[in-house]
């Protein structure tokens, strides 16, 4: 018997977002899919399938098909809501995430921010990583002392323009 | 000849940080070494001393004496400005950076800080990602079609106590 | 006769709270029930369970099962709104809080926050307290020259990583 | 042989505080001593000589006779900073904290504050904890799984007036 | 014939308080009754009473009574809403106010109250003037160069704990 | 024997104030005069002159005259800094006061700004209190169960404008 | 055939106001009244028939007649809506005005405020230009370079108080 | 006998202004000028002077050389200072006012900027109306009952660009 | 099949724009045009189209009847909503965009604008560029490396008026 | 003779910029070059040198060797400064920009900031405008109503990744 969901996406910080995104998650977890399940369905990284399911990243048509099919949505509705047409407003939450959670991610840029800058620096000169050409991985690593998070941001190099 | 430092730490961000900072990154830049062979002569990884040196990490006795050394800086200066009784006031700069190559990572988590948290309670359940016992590190990928930054947070997952 | 519940979750700060919370504190109420007997119940703190009746908490299944009976509430419902899939948004209010109850508590670590910081440190090093493996307890302490409130934290100390 | 002191008491946040405190915390650590140590010397606990050190509380002449003692400090200069005239002006740092041990303070407030709130309330009625006649206490608890500190907030209750 | 109310409750910032408000604003609106009227049949002050109607004091089961006999309101109504198991989350509008009205009182605590503190120090030593064992008085005094209001704090000085 | 003063008026959030204030409040205390000497001998009120020490309200050529007699200031001094050019830039600290004895009375006007505004339309009309035809008192009443603070605001009323 | 009204009063930053005032602003673009002719149809200033409408000044009883003719509206719903118990809460919108036309009203007072303090100062002493008895007009000037916006306060000016 | 000047650019909000303000407005004070007679002197307006003299607009060449004249200040030392290459960085104090003089102006913006948008776009059309082309004025109109300031903005009306 | 409109004008932060613009956008989605389309069929440039089509700009009469035909939208509808009583409240979204496309340009504000403002004070002497009197271009130049996006501001310079 | 400089980065904004800008500043101003001028000398763009000349932009070695030519400043300062350590902390003045000159450059992206997403992605799909590989142009374009600011940005369009 199917689970119903219990994803409060019309209470902060979800309210942001257009109301498909509510159908997509509450259509994932009546399924009872991992995002590494759906991503394998349609060929995309956990990672990307999630940022797209919290309004983070477009889908494109062949995306949105195969979505249809592995969560049993009407293609029209997933079109009618974020096809050709829409594209993603990033960007989630207040300026200082309050969840203890995404709290801890933005800690770590408040305190190793500006010594990654300055290896950044050093290593590669003047210019920034890009987080457009960006991809992001979040793995689990086994460890006997307590299991480990290992996040990896992999963004192109991009030196400023002189001219 | 030894080119003298350009670190100018008495301005902002930098302002905030004790005196004693800006005594270490213009050595740094006089003896023309890279964060990379400072960590080589003191035991540690580039990153922690790069946090070490913008006041994020504390140095034990060990590694003041060995940074006095590679530094050529006086044992009795380090130990008075960052000895037992200094511990680090962490954070730095302002709550939403400014400057491009901070702002960006800091966009990396309002874009990819709400997945990334459907991930690890999807993965390891309720809890968080330690930003305390965590490692991070900082590499160069080289990519024909640019190089690439390889920006790693190796942290332990802690579960929420329940009482 | 029963007294219906007098919570009024749909404003402020607890407007962004899922509407399942509403549910869990009017029944509450129309129990009669105090945290402490809820606690009981379900073999939980009081603390504990104001908090996951504040959304600040997750229940598990077992919880969930537990709490549908003592406060007579349809499992299903329960169970669609708080269970597997959900995970908790926790943070609750502006981040100053205007409550004068919540503000003497804020209050406490404004003044109190930096020595506690200092005696942290000098007692354990380098390293937080946590509030991830920590628990907490609110007691009444009968005093002849007024009652007194004994809030307790009671955290695991976590030492800063070097690598 | 004397240490000198490491306090950077003129830079954030500190540098709000008035130049003899950096007097006191410098005279502290030349002397070697602990919080503890200090308030044992002027018979007081710990937390509240560190609240004072950092300008969170007010000697009287008593303390500060006392302290010039203990920390071979002279009176004269005690008393003509922190003597009579001068009372604390309470609350350090910026209105969300940045520094993690006391965010995670901070955060415990945002995360346990309204269900805290709630059980004052269900407890003692419509009123709060008081935080001026309050008692503040930091205690190290050995654990085999990793050493706890156990913070302890003993305040009383206040209840509203009603006229 | 009676004029029915003009409350608007629904909007900033009274879009905060629970709905209960607005059915008391209104009912008194359509007695035509004034908040001293009401006060005096409940047996508390016009300022408490006003307090109460704004959601920023607790009325207890006798005045809930007299209340719903006054205003012609359902008890079971006003029970529902604020009774035992409510309790006020105080303050009311944005940090900074916006009224006129409330911003001159507001700009009376930027102006004036670091002199107040002085004088309350000088006078009563270390310690706050309470807010919780408080009363207000908002008078009407007759001048010839035009009426004057006399606004009123009469609240408990208590001292800082030492320990 | 004098003792010399300690009012840190070069940190927060004196820092503001220009360094004349400093002068005065230093003679003041050196003096050991209240702020009600000082009022008696320049024939003004005590939270006035308080005001006026702290830079919130404007002395004038006789005042002056009067204050570098009681104080022992050259008068010189006092008008080159206070004089006929000067006006105070009034408004003192942060938005939201942090100081507890301040922050109680800014809390004062969030809990009860709403209600007392309320009051004054019930009972004067569309208008407001005056903070500049306004005075001010702190008074002490002693009282069995603890001595309390009086705050007095007698401020004209003012009507608005119709046109 | 009457053209409906278009006033998004439901969007920012109306959507602050009653809704009462949305009814007003439909039935002047309704009517095709200008504001004047509306301040001539009840006897005062256009400026001030405009703020009434934003919700920033009190209509009176007799204002609520004459404007139910001319706009043809129930008498009872502006009495209802508008009348004796309601008062405005005055200040519309964020605190740095967004909309270009405000912004330069604003910019205005961040350039010329601090030169305009000083010429009233200097012209009338220590006091301050009321807000509250104060005239605003809004006058169309002719100039062959392009037609001027003249903008006029007329306030009263009130010294501080001394006592 | 000169009377030494009293302005304390040095503290807020003057302290953004480069020190030849301090320079300017000192001269001023020792002279006894106001900024009518100074106006008076170099050919403009009294408010357009003290906007200058406060940083927020830029003299020419020749004001410079008059000025130096009037104020007898060193031609030299206005210049380097405040000649061809400085121009005005404008814009002085924080983004709401704390000065009740300055706070007043900003009210009006508040309370009656939206209503004045609605007439200059009713009267006007589609655009704003200039802060950069626009004259400022205060006036003091002597009334019985208490004299009245004038400021009148003059700013030209700008249609927005369609394309 | 007509594809049915993509565009969350109801969430963030589009919900701040009154419902017409959602029926403008939605029409433009199903018809398939782009804003290119559509200006050249009402005679404007796509920047201003796209810019009304956001509540940024003011369609007149003839653009409205145009606007009807091209999208099949009945003209009563669109002149209700935007006719000749509507006028834009421009600015859209945060003080500090979240949206990376934004925000990159925000950042171009950030790092050039001052560089900017030097060389228009360099080229133009003291005034502004016009942003009312300002055309705006979006192009797509074809590059080998990458094609690239030209953005042109276009405005008048407005020198600051002397008086 | 030589006019001395007036570039006063020692006030707002340009405190937070190391000292070395400021000689660069003042030389500019004594040898009365335009950045153009500056530019043509070392082979860079005007817009690039202001750019740099605030902070904004890095010189590299041959840049610095050009630069002491022109401007007649020691080879050996420029380099300690501004040399190969050195990176930009780029980003200038507050988040809303409060010059009106730098002001109306942030209204641009306020006002037409997401009509221009909205272009972008309609003509590139899914990614952003560049502001590293970006160039910037400052043009006067002579008009007889007035002349022109042009004001280009030309950055490389960069598709967001899927992975």
């Amino acid at each position: 018997m199917s689970q119903s969901a219990s994803i409060p996406t019309n209470s902060a910080p979800f309210s942001a977002l257009p109301s498909i995104h509510t159908l997509l998650l509450e259509a994932k977890a009546k399924k009872g899919l991992t995002f590494d399940a759906i991503g394998k369905a349609i060929g995309k990284d956990e990672v990307w399938v999630a940022s797209a399911f919290y309004g983070q990243a477009k889908f494109n048509a062949e995306d949105l098909q195969k979505l249809s099919e592995v969560l049993d949505l009407p293609h029209a509705e997933l079109t009618a809501g974020l096809g050709e047409h829409w594209f993603p407003y990033r960007g989630l939450g207040s300026a200082v995430p309050t969840d203890p959670v995404v709290y801890r991610l933005y800690e770590g840029i408040m305190v190793y921010g500006h010594p990654i800058k300055a290896l950044i620096n050093e290593k590669f000169g003047d210019g920034i990583m890009s987080m457009i050409d960006c991809y992001v991985k979040v793995d689990k690593k086994p460890d006997p002392k307590g299991d480990r998070v290992v996040l990896t941001f992999d963004g192109k190099f991009l030196p400023y323009a002189k001219w």
